[in-house]
């Protein structure tokens, strides 16, 4: 991929590590790694209490180096986002075998001692996906080459993420230059680059977004993971940042069915759908007066084929726009790539 | 003051000191300080060949101490934002002499080796004001006790953390109970307390304005100095991650006569005043519903006396809400505080 300007590059290709979880649902970080940068996964690593499995390869760190893997990937949560204690000698073990280790955790894997001083001692990087790169500068507002894309939501946790790799990838196939830039750890872990949005110090959140998605060919595609909402009154901030940074031409609006109030935040209603696409063509030509709303991703998890078609239908009548869920795929989703390649008309 | 949740409280009353300064407008700090924490401000500590006075008297720091001292706060900006090597007999003096030193330099005081050893040694405090509190949580978008308002922009450096001042002098000086809640460097030193929003990580932003305006009496008015200016391609989020984390009751729009362009970044225009009302109220809206704009504050320096009524007086035309720059006060001035305690009407 062309790299962004963080200087972050990713020790690959990885082995994933499933630690001793009993539970698909922590491993999702493992099942988004297997599924979007497959290419990048050698094989998986577990204690032998993990009864959940990838179905990719099962390895010990000797045989994962010996086929080419050059780091260990935490590829599970925690309930307190710390490193187990019945981690460290797999973890040991994989440093031993060659493996740099990366971590996406909220507690730091360089703050437990014993990790810190095996990787000393081996020469090898525990690296912290979390943590942004230290030459973030404030933005400048300078209009840069290339077209960019934006996906962003009606609430946190709906699908940005799955809607900029899945559009991405739609991109590359119809011979698109095209590159997902990622703003949250899995995303970087997936793409071997990016910025974590939410850890930049506040006044450089709009340079890092400037940063992510630097100056490229006239056809190139930057396709950014949006992160939060501008309606979230937690992350907001975040959300505007990454807005007016990444300038972009076009916006995807992802929404799920159903979500009618912020997630952890009962008191806040979504928004519209309507409303949204609303302020976010006002906000965002502030830094690119041609943006345009492509069209709208729709999660319909949990609706039966039938259900989900009549739901797509139903929004897109009421729009006038393009609406898809990526995960379905389809003619629909074809129409809203299509759209976001279109250079004329759609508000 | 009522504290807010931070937990900063600053060691006063201040010695000022000037450094080796010869040009006034780099001792902006001690000036504010002068003007709206004079009783906080014991004298002024300068070194022989700085020629700049705040009108305090000179003390040295063994007199100040005497006269009740226990800060020398750094009243002065260097270039690079840095301690500079002249300075540091001067400071260790200070620490002799049993006073604390705050600073809101860019470069912390405790990187600089010598003075770091030498308040290790003499038992003294080197306080950073840039340095946000370690345990600001994500914002909870909850509905407060108390009143709230806050002063926003056009731009930046255009008078909103003057106009919060000037807004609780005077809500004060009608008996009102409120505070003002400080959010910059310069802020913090003059009320002992606040938040350094642009310091603090982007994802606790709204979090950290929530924590600046904790529950209150019915009565109690916080006055929050507003930073940036949602308009600014490089600090919007910061600004936006305010107006949603202090849910504000009332706001007043802060502009400046004949600022066209946004500072330092010259291809992006200053919003229209109307514009920018609109956007806050519907931006604002999102944490309190009832969120209303008193009126407008306009830095009219540089006007004559005759040439700023008229331009007041245009604008009052214009928007149909009080218009008043808080420098030069008067009736105006007076209208925009009863507006600001205005429970009903006005947009």
């Amino acid at each position: 991929m062309r790299s962004d300007a963080s200087g972050r590059a990713l020790p690959q290709p990885y082995l994933l590590f499933l630690g001793d979880i009993t539970e698909a649902p922590f491993a999702k970080t493992a099942f988004g790694l297997r599924d979007w940068a497959g290419g990048l996964c050698i094989g998986e690593f577990a204690l032998a209490a993990s009864t959940v499995t990838t179905g990719l390869p099962r390895l010990t760190p000797q045989e994962a180096y010996a086929r080419g893997a050059r780091a260990l990937v935490i590829g599970v949560a925690t309930r307190g986002g710390a490193v187990m204690p019945a981690w460290i000698p797999a973890l040991r073990e994989a440093m031993e075998a060659g493996l740099d280790i990366i971590s996406g955790m909220h507690s730091r894997l360089a703050d437990n001692r014993e990790l810190a001083a095996a990787a000393t001692h081996l020469g090898r990087k525990l690296i912290e996906v979390r943590t942004p790169p230290s030459n973030i500068p404030v933005a400048t507002g300078r209009k840069r080459t290339g077209k960019r894309l934006l996906t962003v939501g009606t609430d946190c946790a709906l699908g940005k993420k799955y809607t900029a790799l899945a559009l991405t990838r739609a991109l590359r196939k119809r011979g698109i230059d095209a590159d997902f830039r990622a703003t949250g750890q899995t995303g970087i872990m997936i793409s071997g680059a990016g910025i974590p949005m939410d850890a930049v110090v506040a006044d450089f959140a709009a340079g890092a977004a400037e940063m992510l998605t630097p100056d490229a060919a006239a056809g190139h595609w930057d396709v950014v993971e949006g992160q939060g909402s501008i309606f979230h009154p937690s992350y907001s901030g975040v959300s505007l940042a990454l807005l007016h940074g990444t300038q972009p031409d076009v916006f995807v609006l992802c929404h799920e069915v159903g979500r009618e109030r912020i997630l952890g935040l009962e008191t806040f209603p979504t928004p519209t759908l309507r409303e949204a696409i609303e302020l976010h063509l006002i906000l965002g030509r502030r830094t690119n007066p041609q943006i345009r709303c492509a069209g709208v991703s729709l999660n319909t998890r949990g609706l039966s084929d039938e259900q989900a078609t009549r739901e797509l239908a139903n929004w897109r009548a009421e729009l006038h726009l393009p609406v898809a869920d990526p995960v379905r795929g389809g003619a629909e989703m074809e129409q809203l790539v299509s759209a976001c390649l279109a250079t004329e008309g759609l508000p």
